[in-house]
């Protein structure tokens, strides 16, 4: 249903633009009236349309575009408003101070890689958020990250899954984008890749927390991941705090050269099988930028974003209908996917900025050159 | 420019099916000599699209849908026609035998995912095709292979990624799909999955062929590897022979059922870097299934096709603009690709077959339901 008006939106320029043109009074016609009808149902679906994003548009599409726009996430999930009020605040002032490094590098005229690129080492650095320090362990109880990172000026992109001694993977991507012809190390290979490429090592031990560590040790109690592989129970994978499966950081912006780029980088999910891969370093699923549509990074259940290639559908409806961002994340967040799965962060090749999720919540923040600066964490 | 014929051809129905109402006299009106050259721009945009796809179309969609229709392929790539005659003769003739399994399978009302484990299963096992056993050599001179499956009824999918012990990658990523609610494992991880699921296994040099080895020890000689990280020279990394680098197999089938299904299955790309990951084994890349539009598995330069997300987006493009298969299989490849990328095998939800390819040649063979029974290499 929501397919069709954008499809008409798309069109109107070339369709109304041609039919207003000079008509001549003896040549054969086609009744006005029907054409009114027409174009009223056109204008009253995208009304409609309007109406439904208004709900959860966080940030209207600016006009003229932006010079330039950046929107952070550090996971989406249950987080529940009971959670105490010191805990809401750390995610609030690490938030904040992470959407500052960023904004400020874009004002200064920064390149939206090396600003997504600073703040997601932030983010990893900081014990809150399931990346790099502070990241959830796997039922082996060691760390193993994932990272990916895309330029929107020629689709070049950089990923590595399962590292364990990289102290910043996001950097280690980008490495990987700008030093290799290749996009996607794994496991050993991206170790090795590593030890060639000078990025900062780390032991194992300095990405795991006591935190995490009790996390996993009540998950392995309950047994969360003994029926992994018997595909029976809904209840027997995913651990039972909807805070712990959906940790994940990630980035967009826009600069002021027009520049869009996208990062994404996570631990994964508490007691995840040794090997799994979820879609954080999957192009297409995790994280996905081009400058004609928009940078996108995803964020919840990786399956669910991997078989609905998430984040570049987003860029695909844009492209191929004519939607807006916003419109276009919404039907993938909201149609596509099941609730609960999570939620993504876009941001338009307009400046335009999305930030919308399936979830009761979703740490988050967006900053603009218009003065924009908000972090949140529930709807 | 050739996104425009599709979304006016899509929206033809109701525009033109309005305007052809009753008109009455003294309704005012809008020229009708207007309307006809907009129509005329629409028909003649049309026919344009229609002659293009002609040159590259192997097979005609077919109306009404195919009861069943199976599409293989065992890569893409230079392959020079003055290859011995014997060699040729020997890919024809296992060609054939592999999309005679797959046509008798779906003729006697098997699942298309049954028919495309069997056909991959029976190319993996033949040492002419770069996957299971005959897959080329990494740097190191081990075999590490991939594979991906994907279920078009519900977009289950499952993968593996760098397995080196597992004698038939695809039957693992379709027990990963089936019993675990992950999609992908890589590395140990793979490994220890397979230990679990109980899918046969060999020791690494099962894998590995006398021909293999010989195209290894080639590319070392000639140093293809050493300039894997300096991103400065087109020569330093691929191998010589472009041969070598497309080998994959892939099959895509329609059944009895309606159901659409696709799975890809690789050794990789010989002397390639220990631990890349390219797209076979990515869900959205190599492989895409979902019964609203068709089944696609590619072959080529993995990155491309991973940043380009080339699987799903011929999906996206009949989704979202009511393309044709082949329509949107010719713009990914033809437009999006650059030359020498690789290809791609598609079979639509109304039994349509698609096999394009931007290289002088492509492994590949087709059949369906109305008798069709082809098996190609060259244009």
């Amino acid at each position: 249903m929501t397919g069709i008006p954008f499809i008409l939106r798309f069109r109107e320029f070339s369709f109304f633009g041609y039919l207003d043109g000079n008509a001549k009074r003896n040549q054969p016609t086609v009744p006005m009236r029907q054409l009114f009808v027409l174009i009223l149902i056109i204008v009253l679906s995208t009304a409609a349309i309007s109406c439904n994003d208004s709900e959860i548009q966080d940030v209207q599409n600016q006009f003229p575009p932006l010079e330039y726009a950046i929107a952070i996430h550090g996971g989406a999930g249950v987080m529940s408003r009971d959670m105490p009020a010191e805990t809401r605040e750390a995610y609030i002032r690490s938030l904040t101070e992470a959407l500052t490094i960023g904004r400020d590098l874009l004002a200064e005229g920064a390149s939206s890689l090396d600003a997504i690129e600073s703040v997601i080492r932030f983010m990893e650095d900081d014990p809150l958020f399931n990346a790099g320090h502070g990241a959830v362990l796997t039922n082996t109880g060691t760390a193993e990250l994932d990272a990916s990172v895309m330029d929107g000026r020629d689709l070049s992109a950089g990923a590595i899954a399962g590292v364990k001694t990289v102290k910043n993977p996001i950097s280690l991507a980008r490495h990987v984008m700008e030093n290799s012809r290749h996009v996607l190390f794994a496991g050993e290979g991206a170790e090795h890749y590593a030890d060639q490429a000078g990025v900062e090592r780390v032991e194992n031990s300095y990405f795991i927390t006591d935190n995490r560590r009790r996390q996993l040790e009540r998950a392995i109690e309950r047994d969360e991941v003994s029926l992994d592989h018997s595909g029976g129970s809904a209840t027997g994978y995913f651990p039972e705090s909807a805070n712990d499966r959906f940790g994940t950081v990630g980035v967009v912006a826009l600069d002021r050269d027009g520049n869009l780029a996208a990062g994404t980088s996570t631990g994964g999910m508490t007691n995840k099988r040794f090997g799994r891969v979820g879609d954080s370093p999957i192009i297409g699923a995790g994280t996905y930028a081009d400058n004609r549509t928009c940078a996108i990074s995803s964020t919840g259940t990786g399956e669910e974003f991997i078989r609905n290639a998430v984040a570049y559908q987003i860029s695909a409806i844009m492209e191929f209908t004519g939607a807006s961002l916003h419109e276009a994340a919404s039907i993938v967040v909201h149609e596509k996917l099941k609730e609960g799965d999570g939620g993504i962060i876009g941001v338009g090749s307009d400046g335009s900025i999305a930030m919308v999720f399936n979830t009761p919540g979703m740490y988050r923040g967006a900053a603009n050159s218009e003065g924009l600066f908000d972090v949140k964490i529930w709807d």
